[in-house]
């Protein structure tokens, strides 16, 4: 990874880091991807899917490996900035992710590998926005998830005006 | 569904659409239904009961068929909106719903079908509020909710002064 | 339980009530503990551990009864004040508990005791904060957590400047 000048923005870093952002996933109901409300944004759970389809199915555990978890974190991180950039129009309106959710799909034995799984989507957020803005962060294991991916990523952000 | 005229009120609405909002239920526990912060309204997971008893029990898949879901997730979101009126007087006050989370217990056989399931949430809030007012939204599978009920709905709002 | 004055303030009543408030939780990933915006702060996941180790592991029904659960909440939720205050500087900044979420590893035969499991949490913020300043709640029973804690509590406060 290329040394990244802390003074650039959100924008520049994901062109020097070779970052993609995909196109903003397409809804699968009644609900949209980001609603602003004063200076907060609100993402819709971001899911490790490309095109709107999953990149991976199944459990953590079972049929996919911790390291497809920290992909799939990360995978699922670019499309919540994908919403969150289609909202915005630019990413460096972000002025700070406050909070990562992410739910994980997997057996009782990978458990001890939560922390770093979720970091998939945690590195992606601190290369992009800086490591003197980390968000708070919840990491829950729950039972399945739409279209059978093993991770979704809920981020709340502060955005400037 | 008879046409609702899109400058319709959101009360309005709910009488044109025949639809019932129940009294606020009971607390099962330490907390309130509905605190505001600002022009932020923070509801608690609103579940499927009908005078504080579950209309629905079980889990989808099992003993629920995805209609249940539906219904199930439609009945939360009514329980929802009674505790956001009996906070703010009228639901006109509602300037936006900002987030919607819906926690399903299913098996994983009707994984597929969950974004269908929480539109029975989001269906409902979209009549009252418009299809151009949609929230955010997260769906995520759950082991277990209180009551042995398959859905909870959490709602924040915006609100106006 | 001493009695205590309803004008104390939140570090008034820690001391009279005897509440040990622990150090802060050192992370686990890349996330800090509490990030605010405009009046809100958001805290970290909160898990029932002393000095980053567990006090609790396993599941309620199983290895662990109701009673620990109860325990664990209110553990964790210590530990989710402990981010505030280390943010805040004191937790006489704090308005308002706003939200409260908590997450339980249990079977299906505790599901009934979900609520005054939670309780150990809300018990613990109403002593401190005030009955008249119960915050809204979400209890959802989930597939595992890390370090395999049966409980973690995430909490939204109201602060003032």
């Amino acid at each position: 990874m290329k040394p990244v000048n802390s003074n650039s923005t959100a924008e520049a870093r994901i062109i020097s880091l070779g970052i993609e952002i995909p196109e903003v996933p397409k809804p699968l109901g009644l609900y949209v991807e980001a609603v602003q409300s004063g200076n907060l944004l609100f993402l819709t759970g971001a899911m490790p899917t490309v095109l709107g389809k999953p990149k991976f199915a199944g459990k953590l555990g079972a049929n996919l490996t911790a390291r497809d978890g920290f992909e799939a974190a990360k995978l699922a991180a670019t499309n919540a900035l994908a919403m969150a950039r289609h909202h915005l129009g630019t990413l460096d309106r972000v002025t700070r992710v406050l909070k990562t959710e992410i739910y994980i799909v997997t057996t009782d034995e990978l458990v001890s590998e939560l922390p770093r799984i979720a970091d998939g989507a945690s590195e992606l957020l601190r290369d992009i926005f800086g490591a003197d803005k980390l968000s708070v962060r919840k990491v829950v294991g729950v039972a399945n998830l739409p279209l059978h991916v093993p991770i979704m990523v809920e981020i709340v952000m502060e955005v400037s005006d």
